[in-house]
Order: structure tokens, then C-alpha cells, then sequence
């Protein structure tokens, strides 16, 4: 008789896990069954933002596969079926039809958790108004879709980190007038030190954006179940479209609720195979916590590429094969209209935190020989150990062919390299790529000169 | 009193040593001399195909500091001064005044030798006709203009490496009609794998270019002093302008006559700090042999990032301080019209030369996430040791954003990871900057699976 492998999430990391482990091993020795408590599966949450702006034409072209699609390559995926319990004791879990309430249990030789995570949600007077979401499903566009066709005007984003800033420049692109309130006194607070976010500042407001810094929302001005307004410390902003975007935490309940050992961070504990603590239990995706490579801590970054490394990693472990995740860097990348957004590792502000010795240097650069055409200007940022010159982390902020570039930083610090090692490095050169000395080999120079 | 250093040849290595020195001591202590034989200094050759294209507008635009202001940061350049011997012995130099023909004898307590490359001229008849040119300098870019003024109509370029595509694209933007004549069977043949560089030959074609594959040029038919034709052993091809791209030889003849040890590349001999074998006497840029870090073997190769960031080795070293040269993996790239060409490493087909257990695989892939638009595709080939899945060499051709990815490979070559390694590392991932699994770790995840 096949085992029985069990997937609780029918997204990026479920999915991916589910057509690893198929490919390796056969329906007769391996039957997988997926639920998911939505009506999709395996679409692609990153092109939410651009699906709104309508960059991206339909929400089908954010879905990768369908349930059918998933069941024609010997996958069976339940959608509308929520799992409320596991077991790890008897081995099951529990699952709710969200059709007719039903509720069964299931055994499993193998049980995935992937989860994924959730947007977060202050518990602010008046979050529940109509009008009032979050960037997280082709549901939560649809809402989007429907308040523009009902002639709203008015749009608050809260929080200017990566979905706010992605989602503030498509509502921008479809014609209204866009506030984004943030905290911080300085958009990408999480993500880029002040010194380099100043230009993503700029940037917003050339746009047309009004964007308010060191503000916080107390809460939402309701009329007939609808948003009118957001309140803030500062007085109130019109609006008759609010989303809000401050992250995400990892779905962890269900595992918490289990026995199953779940981190600082929010995040399920895996080991590098994504083994949980609870025998045949395994997680990847959004919901577990992930080892960052230069502090050693377990983070949660919910991001796609992690949940379908991850997924890859679970699925092959499962179907028997061996395959480790490698941990995170914290790379990532956004574009604000021309400018571009990346960093990976450690900011200044993470490195001092984390107790390294740090320094850091910018520099700026062209992304072209300077007297070739089109070249765009960036800023290079290197944080290094000041005893050992070892790279910690980098960000970008520039024009086009700027964003990256930091993959080759990303690539550099995966490596453990330092900085001096790094500006002798042999990158590629012509004029209508880089000037002879490439940012990324300026930028890891001039922090060696000051080693 | 000052020690003097005393450098032949004005271009990139010998004036970025310049600097670097100068920037270290003071002229109290080190006198700069630098001698270069023709006009200019510290000119970007590499721009000279988008000079004659018309996308950089003025030769002054390529002069990144002229000889006045070298003189101004205290090293004192003359120019059309040709160092004609070198006596080791003695510690001393000749050289001729090109301008008054006189001789005179100069002491060094440092000399740097870097003399350049040349390029390769085959004894063709009627190679030194008027219209058959190489494009080095910026004499021979002013050729090329007098020529299209003169209204020539056809154009040939002999050889379809780097520079002969780069000339045929910028003679093709001027209107002139262009052959391009190549001895070997494919485009770029001593850069990319035949299989790679079918993408170069239909680019090339399409764009309207006669491209004439395996045909050998035989010599040229000259009418008054001037060519009229290329002589092929297919026939004769019409021609009122010839730029032969055959690739240069280092200019190595003065060491080797100084007793100076030259490799069998034809590029002087220096270690990693760029000490030639006599005492006092460094060499660096094009006519030098660097370490290839895959093959351990010695290579010329000449471009204007290894000469830069050699001349800085070298004059941190002549300075006083400490500098290596760490080695070049034959990183490079370029394009053709919007095709994006780049290589790092070795090839299939030289890996299998070096001796190594290699094996290849070839990766089509999205530069953004499917649903997002302007995405482009690209190939990438990546070649590596079948027993360890070392790197052993990177392919990319491509549109748009394609060809810069090469930098993520060289740098994971450079710190001699394993494709298995790559495809896990944390690289940027959002929809307008690439797929969930960016081109580089799809390319290198595909190579891992067939290990």
C-alpha cells in the first residue's frame, strides 16, 4: 500500500514539495494529498501589487497551476478544506470542509506544514470597515478592482515597506491620489538604513505621493460600514481605500497548538532538512523560521523564493532523497517607479545590533561608462567587520541595472568574502554594462581602502 | 633625493600605477615619469566602436585625463617619447623624441613596462592599403570617419569576435552596408560554444548584416592605393572599408629584449604582485600574462578591468605597500543590438582542452516572472566537473538585463562553488527583476540534477 503524504497549504512551498517529491517517487509508493483553505492554489502573490495597477492583465495570469493541473500530475488537492488539528500522535490531522462544514480525519505517514503567513493587523478602531484590506490574495485585488470601479478617489497605504511601496505606486499608475503613512521617519525602515532610503523618499514624493514619516495611525474614521478616513496622531487623512501593509507573521497556531515547537520569531523550528520536532513532520514556506547565514538567528522572511527553495528541499527529503536549505541572507529587491531597491545581509543599524563590529561605506556610481549613453546613477552601500574587512551586508538604491547587482554582493557574502578580496574580483566590463571598475568592485574597494 | 619611476606607456595600467603611486608618496620622495609614444593618455579604447556608431559624440569624451592633467596631479607624461631599450643592468631606459628624432638615456630606480597590446595583422596582400584599418586608437576612429565622409558604402569587418561586432553594429548605425568575414563555422567562436552562439548568428542576420562563416580572407584588392575589395577564398567581397578584429598580441618585444622573461602566450612573465623576473622592473595591463584561476595557466588577455585594476597592484606595490593580483577567470561580455552576450570561466570546449572531466547544460529562462511584462528570455549554459559539480565556466545570451547575471557565475566561480551549492543561494527575486528562481539559480539547479 503507498504511504501517505499529507500537505497542509496549497501554495509555493506546499505545492513545490508536492511535485518534487511526485517527480522522484510514484503514485503507487507515495499518495499526496493537499488542502487548502482558499479556492486557489500555487499562484503568485508577488504580482498582487502589478495585478492592481494592471501591469498584469488577469488574476489567472498569476496562477502558475490549478487544482485541476495539480491533480492531472497526481496530486490531489482538496481547496476549500481547512485543516483545524494535527495530531501527532496518532499521526492525522483534522480537516474541515468549507463547503459543508464536514470535518474528517486524515492519516499521514508524511505531514507537511506550510502554512504560509498572514498580514498584520493592529487591532485599530474601525479595521474591520469595508474598504480596509490587505494586499494578500486574488480575493483582496478583486476588493481593489471594485472600490476603483465604484469611484474611489482617495487611497491610504499604511506602512512603507515593500508592499507599500509596490502597491502605492500601481494605485498612483490607475489615477488616484495616494497617502502613505508611515511610523519610521524613513520609508524601507526594515529594510534599508536612513542614510540610503532618502532617495526612495525623494523618489515618492516627485511622484506625487504624499507621503507622511513619523505618523502613527490610532485608527479609522467609519460611515455606513465604510472607511472615510484614516486617523492619526496627526489629524486624520481622507480615504475611501485603506491597505495596510506592516508585514506579515508566520501561521504557526496550528502547529504551536500541536506540540510542535515554534521559535522567537514566530516561525516553526526546522532543521537544515526542514525537519520539525515532531517525528514525519516537516515545514517549509512562510510559516517557519529560517537560519540567516551571518547572525546564526532564526528569522521569518515570508517571500517566495524561500518557500519554493524550501518546498524543493522538503520534497525531495520526503520522497527520500537528500537535500539540505543552505539559510538566508535576507536578499531582496523592489523597484519604486525608475528607482530600484535591493539589499542583502545585515544593514548598519542590524550589524550593531547584532553586536559585530561594524563599519560602512557608500559610494556612488554609474551603471554605464560615463561617456556611454543612458548610464543611471546608484548608491552602493558595504557594511564590513572592521577587524576582518568580511562582508555583512550591502544595499543598492539607483536607477535602472542598479537593483541587481546585488546579487553579486549576495553572492560574495554567501561566500564569506571579504571586502578587499572582493574589489579584484573578474566581472565583466564594456561600456554599455558597467564602467571599467563596476560599482559592486568600487563600492567593495573603497571599503577596503578604509580597512 | 627622489627615486624615480619610470613608466612605459600612457594608457590605463601605466597611469592608474601612476596614480595609485602618486596618491601613496608624495614627489618629494618619488619622481612619476611616464613615456607614451603616441598623443593621448588614459583613453577608453573600449569606447571606440560607439565613437564611430555615433552614440558617443566627441573623441574628447573617451580622454579620461589628458596629459596636462596627469601633469597637474604631479606625474610627468610625455608623450610621442617611445621607449626603444631597456637595460636592466644599468637600471636605465632609451628613449626617442618622436618629434625631434633625438635619443637620450633615463635612469630608473622603478620601471613598469605596460606597453599595450597590438592588434593581430596577418601578412595579407594589400593589408596596408588605404581603407583597411584596425580600430585602437583614436587615430583609427578619425580614419573611419574621413572614410564615411568620403562616402564609402560598404563596409567589411574581418574576424566576428568582441570588436568585430561591436564595429559591424556601429558601421550597420551609420547606414553603411557590412560584411563580416569569419574563419570559424560560428560568431564569437573564441568566447562561446557553437551551441551558444546560434542566438549571435541570427541577431546578426537579422539585423542585416552578410555574415560569411567559414570563409578565410586571402587578401585585399587595392585600386590607386585604396581597397576596393577583400579577397576571399569564396571570392571577393566589396569593400571601401576593412577594420580587421582579429584579436592583439601583447606588446612584449621590449622586455623580451631586455633578457625579460616572456610566457608562451606572448605576455611577460610576472608574479602575483607584478614583478617581472629582473629587479625593479614590474609589467602590467595587455601586455602581461595573468593567471587563469580555473586553468592555472597564463593568459593574455586585454581589457581595460584587468589593466585598471593592475596598475593600481602595481603601483601600491612600487609604493611601498602590499597589493596581489588575484587572477582572471576570462570574464566578459558585450552586445549586439539587443542581444546580450557573456561568458566567465571556460567553455565545453575548454574545459575539455584543459584536460578536465567537464560536462554542460544549456537553461532557457524568463529575466522577470512570466506575468510580468518586457520579460526577455535567455540562455545559460553552465559548464562544470561531472565528478565534484564544481563551476567550471558560465554562458549567457540573451535580451535585456540577460548578460550582467554573467557577474553572479563569476563570482561564484571565483570562490569555486559547486552548481549544487549555487542553486540554493539567497539571490533578489521580485516579478520585474526575474522568476521566483532567478535564470542563474535555475541554470545551476538544472546542472546539479543531472550530477
Amino acid at each position: 500500500m503507498a504511504r501517505r503524504l499529507v500537505i497542509i497549504g496549497g501554495d509555493a512551498a506546499g505545492m513545490t514539495a508536492a511535485a518534487q517529491a511526485r517527480r522522484m517517487v510514484s503514485a503507487d509508493e507515495l499518495e499526496i494529498l493537499a488542502f487548502e483553505r482558499g479556492s486557489r492554489t500555487s499562484y503568485a502573490a508577488c504580482g498582487l501589487p502589478y495585478l492592481i495597477g494592471g501591469l498584469v492583465e488577469a488574476p489567472a495570469d498569476l496562477v502558475a497551476r490549478t487544482p485541476e493541473e495539480h491533480r492531472a500530475k497526481g496530486i490531489d488537492v482538496r481547496i476549500r478544506h481547512e485543516v483545524t488539528a494535527i495530531d501527532t500522535q496518532t499521526a492525522t490531522v483534522t480537516v474541515r470542509n468549507l463547503d459543508t462544514g464536514q470535518e474528517s480525519v486524515t492519516h499521514y505517514d508524511e505531514l507537511l506544514i506550510a502554512t504560509g503567513a498572514s498580514g498584520i493587523t493592529p487591532p485599530w478602531p474601525g479595521i474591520d470597515a469595508e474598504g480596509v484590506l490587505q494586499l494578500r490574495t486574488l480575493a483582496d485585488a478583486a476588493k481593489v478592482e471594485q472600490a476603483l470601479a465604484a469611484g474611489t478617489r482617495h487611497a491610504v497605504v499604511v506602512g512603507a515597506g515593500y508592499i507599500g511601496l509596490e502597491v502605492a505606486e500601481n494605485l498612483l499608475a490607475r489615477g488616484l491620489a495616494v497617502s502613505v503613512i508611515e511610523k519610521l521617519d524613513a520609508p524601507m525602515g526594515a529594510v534599508l538604513d536612513a542614510d540610503m532610503a532618502v532617495a526612495v523618499t525623494d523618489a515618492m514624493r516627485s511622484a506625487g505621493i504624499d507621503l507622511r514619516l513619523g505618523t502613527s495611525v490610532t485608527g479609522f474614521t467609519v460611515s455606513d460600514g465604510r472607511v472615510t478616513a484614516v486617523e492619526t496622531e496627526a489629524g486624520p487623512v481622507k480615504a475611501n481605500l485603506v491597505v495596510i501593509g506592516l508585514g506579515v507573521r508566520a501561521n504557526s497556531e496550528l502547529a504551536r497548538a500541536a506540540g510542535i515547537a515554534v521559535g522567537e520569531s514566530g516561525g516553526i523550528i526546522v532543521d537544515d532538512h526542514l525537519r520539525t520536532g515532531a517525528p514525519h513532520v516537516w515545514a517549509a514556506g512562510d510559516c517557519v523560521e529560517s537560519r540567516h547565514r551571518i547572525t546564526g538567528r532564526g528569522v521569518v522572511l515570508a517571500l517566495g523564493t524561500h518557500a519554493n527553495k524550501q518546498g524543493r528541499c522538503a520534497g525531495t527529503n520526503i520522497a527520500g532523497g537528500e537535500a539540505t536549505f543552505g539559510g538566508v541572507l535576507g536578499t531582496a529587491i523592489t523597484k519604486f517607479k525608475h528607482l530600484e531597491i535591493a539589499r542583502t545581509g545585515l544593514t548598519e543599524r542590524e550589524a550593531a545590533a547584532a553586536g559585530l563590529d561594524a563599519f560602512a561605506e557608500i559610494t556612488e556610481a554609474s551603471s554605464r561608462a560615463g561617456y556611454y549613453p543612458g548610464a543611471q546613477s546608484m548608491r552602493v552601500k558595504v557594511v564590513a567587520e572592521r577587524q576582518t574587512g568580511r562582508l555583512l551586508g550591502a544595499q543598492i538604491v539607483g536607477g535602472e541595472d542598479a537593483g541587481k547587482r546585488i546579487d553579486v554582493l549576495a553572492t560574495a557574502l554567501w561566500n564569506g568574502m571579504t571586502v578587499h578580496e572582493m574589489s579584484g574580483m573578474d566581472l565583466s566590463y564594456a561600456p554599455p554594462f558597467s564602467p571599467v571598475w563596476d560599482p559592486v568592485l568600487l563600492a567593495a574597494g573603497k571599503a577596503a581602502s578604509k580597512l
